[in-house]
């Protein structure tokens, strides 16, 4: 990880001095060169401290030596980036000393980055690198400020010349605005690949996508009517149905299907990962759901719907392909192993990603 | 706070489904109009919860019901932003259900911003906005990619027409790279001063300050040699003294003396606030330093040293401020009440932003 510390006596003072029952410095996690992994924590007074993660069948408990400190190794796992955490006593936390948080509204989980032995479609390898902004936009609908972030790719000419196609991307319910750049890392993912030229350079906007009560109207709404406009005035985008993309992941997911299929004209791109569809919202916007398959199918450029086999989701996104294909809207289908897990999330971009505006 | 839940029976399923042990729907914290706060937690096994904030001069305990939630209100507070965590039976953590955590590699915090009667400074107004952009550039000096973030200011062009003066922005010891937009808010300060026409539009560049073993010279050199240089190539910025701040806090606030001083051909604003200087490298620098101290004079516009009267540093500062005037260097001291916090840091960040490049 990143932020690794050592023992700096100027630095341990100045932190004692500033906060009291200061532990001792500890390096924690500590991926190793075989894809083990050791993870560490303090506590005099813990009874018992387990390790959760989602490398894991089953959660393992720490051993405490003398001073205090809790450590378990983990036998190597396959590399990726995994959420995990510690449960004390009967405290789930992150992990105190690492500062690649899940970024959730709900759960307070570390991450922990096991590189591969070959760099991983995520990793931060070195090619050029794109931007990512943090913005505040209106939004009209809701009645407020929100924040949203704006991946622009390397080389980026604001001038106005170049044109760029834009990739709207939807987190989880319960995730943030964050969570696609600090756990799905979208940057990462598109600086690769659009260096090794298997995307095209585009701008991705990743907003806000939680509105309650209600995930689905309201947000298509705003959507439509306050982000896609923010971007067409502030950045060099393409405004036409065939420079926009929609995807989501879960919640995001089911987003997604709402806002492309009720607004063909307007994104001829639909990726939808594991979307979440059992809502009386997405329910009642599909149940009679009577579509034109023939201008649809003109309209889209790509549909896709990307799920894995052990996704508790599974059984629910497989009949709503079948629904689609009922409707005969045309759909392709990534079916692959894995969880509800933005590990699988990760691969589901990377893969749409390459057929986005070609 | 931005990210409030309410009981939505779908997003309660889907949460119950991926996540084990859900607690109910919780909003934490609630501040109310007159400023009182309300924080709550959920645990049916702790024996003990407390709270630990910057705005309490002693732990308050929270008390449950029946149903496993802990609650307490405080008396109103002064209107600002604080830290704060939890302490449940022996463990800190921050609070599970807000989204603001401090941006620290030691510890976790939450954070909670009490809003005025009138706005604070610090506060998101109906004024323009200037953008945070997370970047990468790659540090010959350490021999790795970093992260830094870029505040540019509303209505920023980058067509080089428009040459921007710059802000070269450092967090305390074991803080991040996010600590001053997610703590300090710089970038809600920088667009209201901006607004205000009390402040000039800036550039502000906020680096990863935290170097092991050794924070000043490998840092001072890191700012130099790729910072710096980064920055004028890839924004429309001043390449001379006059169009260049350096300020910090805390421990990088003598980074910031330390950067400042040692390239006063670089930097003619320098701005440190509650520095700590007792380093053994600062006292390397400084202990023996001899400045001819007119042509410092002459080359600096500005100098300013910034601390609080019950700041744990006050006396060290204070020294050092002594030892300034000693050897004739130009020095304006901003002495104000409080401590070593970050509602003081803002206020030190404020005030010095409107004396920078006039």
């Amino acid at each position: 990880m990143k932020h690794k510390l050592s023992l700096l006596p100027a630095l341990l003072f100045f932190s004692i001095a500033v906060i009291a029952q200061r532990p001792p410095s500890i390096s924690s996690p500590e991926v190793h060169p075989d894809h083990s992994i050791t993870f560490t924590y303090f506590s005099r007074k813990a009874q018992k401290v387990t390790l959760n993660g989602e490398f894991l069948k089953a959660t393992v408990a720490l051993t405490k030596d003398t001073s205090g400190i809790w450590s378990v190794t983990v036998p190597p796992v396959k590399p990726d980036i995994y959420p995990y955490s510690f449960t004390v006593d009967s405290v789930q936390i992150a992990d105190p000393n690492n500062t690649h948080i899940f970024a959730n509204e709900r759960f307070k989980r570390s991450i922990v980055d096991v590189p591969g032995d070959q760099p991983l479609i995520h990793s931060l390898q070195n090619v050029p690198h794109g931007k990512v902004s943090y913005r505040y936009y209106k939004s009209g609908t809701l009645g407020t400020t929100r924040q949203l972030l704006v991946y622009t790719p390397p080389g980026f000419k604001a001038n106005g010349k170049t044109k760029y196609p834009v990739l709207y991307l939807i987190h989880g319910g319960s995730d943030t605005e964050e969570t696609w750049t600090k756990v799905g890392r979208a940057n990462l993912i598109a600086d690769n690949l659009i260096a090794q030229g298997k995307a095209k350079p585009m701008i991705i906007v990743m907003p806000y996508g939680n509105v309650r009560p209600s995930p689905m109207p309201d947000f298509t709404k705003d959507m439509v009517a306050d982000i896609v406009p923010f971007i067409d005035a502030n950045y060099p985008v393409i405004m036409e149905s065939k420079g926009r993309a929609v995807a989501g992941f879960s919640v995001g997911g089911g987003q997604t299907l709402n806002i492309g299929l009720t607004n063909t004209d307007k994104f001829a791109y639909i990726c939808s990962y594991a979307p979440f569809t059992t809502t009386e919202e997405f329910q009642k916007n599909f149940a009679n759901w009577s579509p034109d398959a023939n201008k649809i199918n003109s309209q889209l450029k790509l549909f896709t719907i990307s799920v894995g086999t052990d996704d508790f989701l599974f059984e629910s996104v497989k009949k709503n392909m079948a629904m689609f294909e009922d409707k005969k809207i045309k759909l392709k289908s990534y079916i692959v192993p894995g969880g509800h897990t933005w590990m699988n999330c990760k691969h589901y971009l990377a893969t749409t990603l390459q057929e986005l505006f070609n």
